[in-house]
């Protein structure tokens, strides 16, 4: 299947994507692992549906006022379904039955006025809530701290899902904010159009996520990131709304877009947003190409990046994820090229495809690469979105899988990858359980470029207390490179602490201002971003 | 001269740039002027070396104690120097010797700690500050409003002029707050590189205030607003400093660098910025082509902006700018080849340049374009800069020129441009003088692009209040028309009224509330971009 007619799928609460995809471990997956000392845990995941919750601590008729009572449920399941994200922690947390961060209720508004009515009622009530689009959150954006508070309310965006508007002349469109983006890809393409933002969440995240979260896809060196596509936001607050986006730019004043996107829900609910829209491709080619190491494709990938002509699709993985191959698990651990892969994807008309290509080659191969031609580039494109649905075997197993990023400028890129991979290692190490840790440059710009990495181990009894002091280490050799803490998974609860380091204490002091202003009681999404202070 | 040699000029208080390069009109365009009713004004403007200024209110010492005697100034002549900026209204304020705007006091901190201190000191003196960098705004944002505060203190940032440091591999250069945009052109040509940035102001403006206002050079189609170029900020605030900007882009919260961008000096006193670089180009083509009327000139400019390639400079005058010529002075009101006419310039490599233009003539002649060849393009060229010349003869001559400038979506763009044009015509003939008025697009987006007006006309006997009553009558059209009130001008004091009802009532709040923050006296900028409150 390809990015335009994947279905929308309502994701079990800890298992990833569509039923009819899911996926097994190879055979020589499960031998690597044995190597590595993993064993299979002693306790199947809990069944959740015998899980049941206390009831909710406040009154919910003033919320049924609001969204109509078939739009608020306080049953378990829809309860459970709305706990967490998808971080390795959450899962394993709810593998093991754990339930605190469940909220109470929710709520299903099908306007921006009952979002707003809605949020009045909630601070009225002192109820915290917490904006839910797709629920894919894997830095604790779903889990906010409801302390002080009479509960917590999951304000769920799904029934605001139109296309509202589309202006083929200015090529924009205004898409609710609970829109999936497989559905807003699949209306554009009728159109003839294409948004182009295709994160690895593409299947279960929503159009509000992506830009509450500064989402970037996987497509950004051709199409941008999500908030390099955004012109116009719709924002619900418990004072009311902000509508911002009068022109694609302008000097009247701070791009005031740009601080309610990555926002992540503290500031109001984003309800609506305008995106730039492109013409739909015609032509698209993917091909892979071969580096000595991953210092040499760096260089040629900061090379398209600085001169152009640049793909729409650029990655490059270091040794250890090229000889790993995780886009294909048919393929996994069963050694690859050697050096590092590099995958280009160029699409548009024939012209440009042709074009860009041709510009693209010639660098490339200048820069040393050696060219793989289409089979692994496709191959990669058709597994693009399976990685995910590894994990979920991976974690039956016993494996301690999870991934973080961060951002830099290229000048400091080597010695960033160099102190993760060793802060990680040495973390792991010295818990037992040393990782294989994998990674990759996904996303290109003119002055640097991101860096992903993939961490998998042999899980120790406590998992979740495991991955923490990992990714406590991480962080730590993020901030001492003066990188930054995420660069399209977001803060949520989890990167607070090094975010505040991160901007400083004068810029979090000017957010919460901007927070008590818009939501004087504090009520959303609490602890996420910023310390409630409450 | 071309962008890399102009000189570093201060300019006169009235009188815009060079005194080398300054022109008179010629014979052809005062005879057009005479027919439009315009007189030599009675007076000549004051005698400025002839005014005195009362004595500052408040003790100077303590800010002396902080730059150095030498670098602290309550001279009449430099005062007059730092009084107001380079609109119109400005212009004759000053003409009629009218200096109650002028600051009690200049200083020159040479260091970002001693901005820092200089604003501590303000702050314990009560003493308002009006942060001045090239001293180009056009839009009153040098005109702070003073009410309540001992004085008001001129903070010139000229000495904050190196080149602090150059990253070849990431291709960023940081740059002083003061440096003047012709001198970081030329500090970056000596390393084959460029800025790229060539607004209108190009020989007077300075970095910190591209970045405080949010600039846009002529060249945005190809390098960028400043905006797009900033990656980092260093801002000195009453409360101590803010540095931003860990990455290219991140995920890391909102993106607070473009909360300091466009803040124009009310949030705090940026010392430093951080750009991104290109290599400079090594081959140049400057091109121009006919349109038969505006609506097909800006279907093509749209085509181009939509679906590439776009020229590194795409401009298209309206009918009535086209038969003026402001570009050549030597030509201008000497007829033109009728029509639109629209420029095309591109920059890059040659093998760039070849093929980017090959690219853009296939759709400009699909488009209905005549092409006219290099002549007309270079004449644009050469003569950008003098446009700003041409005003202060004309202001001799008795005539009132001004310009402003919005921007708004494509779908949008005919509708604002008639609203705008018809605003200020029925304005400006209901006063007994009626204006012509001239427009181009001069900066393009994929989906919108800004509107530029120039507009002349027989001065009445109080010209401020003329023109007054005609910008109220754009800015309504223009709020009328959902367009934003400023592509590249900026808020200042001017726009203060429309900015507001453009961005709603809580979004004021909070950057209020950002304020009250970084600046909790208010010293700063006070009145510019919101009412100072005080």
């Amino acid at each position: 299947m390809t990015e335009s007619d994947l279905p929308v799928t309502d994701f079990h609460p800890y298992r990833w994507g569509d039923p009819a995809r899911r996926t097994t471990l190879p055979a020589a997956a499960k031998e690597t692992l044995a190597a590595f000392g993993v064993r299979t845990p002693e306790h199947e995941p809990v069944d959740l549906a015998g899980l049941t919750l206390p009831e909710p601590g406040f009154d919910l008729a003033p919320l049924a006022a609001v969204v109509g009572a078939e739009h608020l449920s306080a049953a378990a399941a829809d309860r459970i379904a709305h706990t967490r994200g998808w971080s390795t922690p959450d899962l394993l947390k709810l593998r093991a039955g754990d339930l605190t961060d469940a909220p109470d209720a929710v709520a299903c508004p099908g306007s921006h006025q009952e979002v707003v009515d809605l949020l009045a009622a909630c601070e009225r009530l002192a109820v915290a809530v917490v904006p839910y689009s797709g629920g894919t959150s894997v830095v604790g954006g779903l889990a906010p701290d409801r302390a002080g508070f009479a509960g917590l309310l999951a304000l769920d965006l799904r029934r605001l899902d139109a296309l509202i508007a589309l202006d083929t002349v200015s090529r924009t469109a205004t898409l609710g904010a609970g829109m999936r983006g497989v559905e807003a890809e699949r209306l554009l393409r009728e159109q003839g159009l294409t948004l182009g933002h295709f994160p690895q969440s593409y299947e279960g995240a929503s159009i509000g996520g992506y830009a509450a979260a500064r989402s970037a896809g996987q497509s950004s060196a051709g199409y941008g990131r999500f908030d390099d596509m955004v012109v116009g936001l719709e924002l619900a607050t418990p004072r009311g709304t902000v509508s911002l986006g009068s022109a694609p730019k302008s000097a009247a004043g701070p791009d005031l877009r740009q601080l309610v996107l990555g926002s992540e829900g503290v500031l109001g609910v984003i309800t609506a947003v305008t995106v730039r829209v492109r013409r739909a491709p015609d032509t698209r080619v993917f091909e892979a190409w071969r580096f000595e190491d991953f210092e040499a494709g760096a260089a040629a990938l900061r090379g398209l990046a600085q001169d152009g002509p640049l793909p729409t699709v650029l990655r490059l993985s270091d040794e250890a994820e090229t000889s790993v191959n995780l886009a294909d698990p048919a393929a996994m651990f069963a050694g690859g090229p050697g050096g590092c892969l590099a995958v280009t994807g160029y699409e548009g008309t024939a012209a440009e495809v042709a074009a860009r290509r041709a510009g693209a080659t010639e660098l490339l191969t200048a820069a040393g690469g050696q060219p793989l031609g289409e089979e692994p580039g496709e191959s990669w494109r058709h597994g693009r979105f399976k990685a995910p649905y590894l994990r979920d075997p991976l974690l039956d197993e016993g494996v301690l899988i999870e991934t973080l990023e961060t951002v830099t400028f290229w000048s400091g890129l080597h010695e960033l990858r160099a102190a993760v991979v060793k802060a990680l290692t040495d973390a792991l190490t010295a818990q037992g359980t040393p990782p294989l840790v994998l990674c990759h440059i996904s996303h290109v710009y003119e002055t640097g470029a991101s860096l992903y990495f993939t961490v998998a181990c042999a899980q120790t009894d406590d998992p979740v207390a495991q991955w923490q002091q990992a990714k406590q280490a991480a962080n730590e050799a993020i901030r001492s490179c003066g990188a930054a803490i995420t660069h399209h998974h977001g803060v949520g609860t989890d990167h607070r602490a090094p975010y505040a380091e991160e901007v400083g204490p004068l810029a979090i002091e000017a957010l919460r201002a901007v927070k008590q202003v818009l939501d004087p009681a504090g009520i959303l999404n609490p602890g996420v971003l910023f310390e409630s202070g409450r």
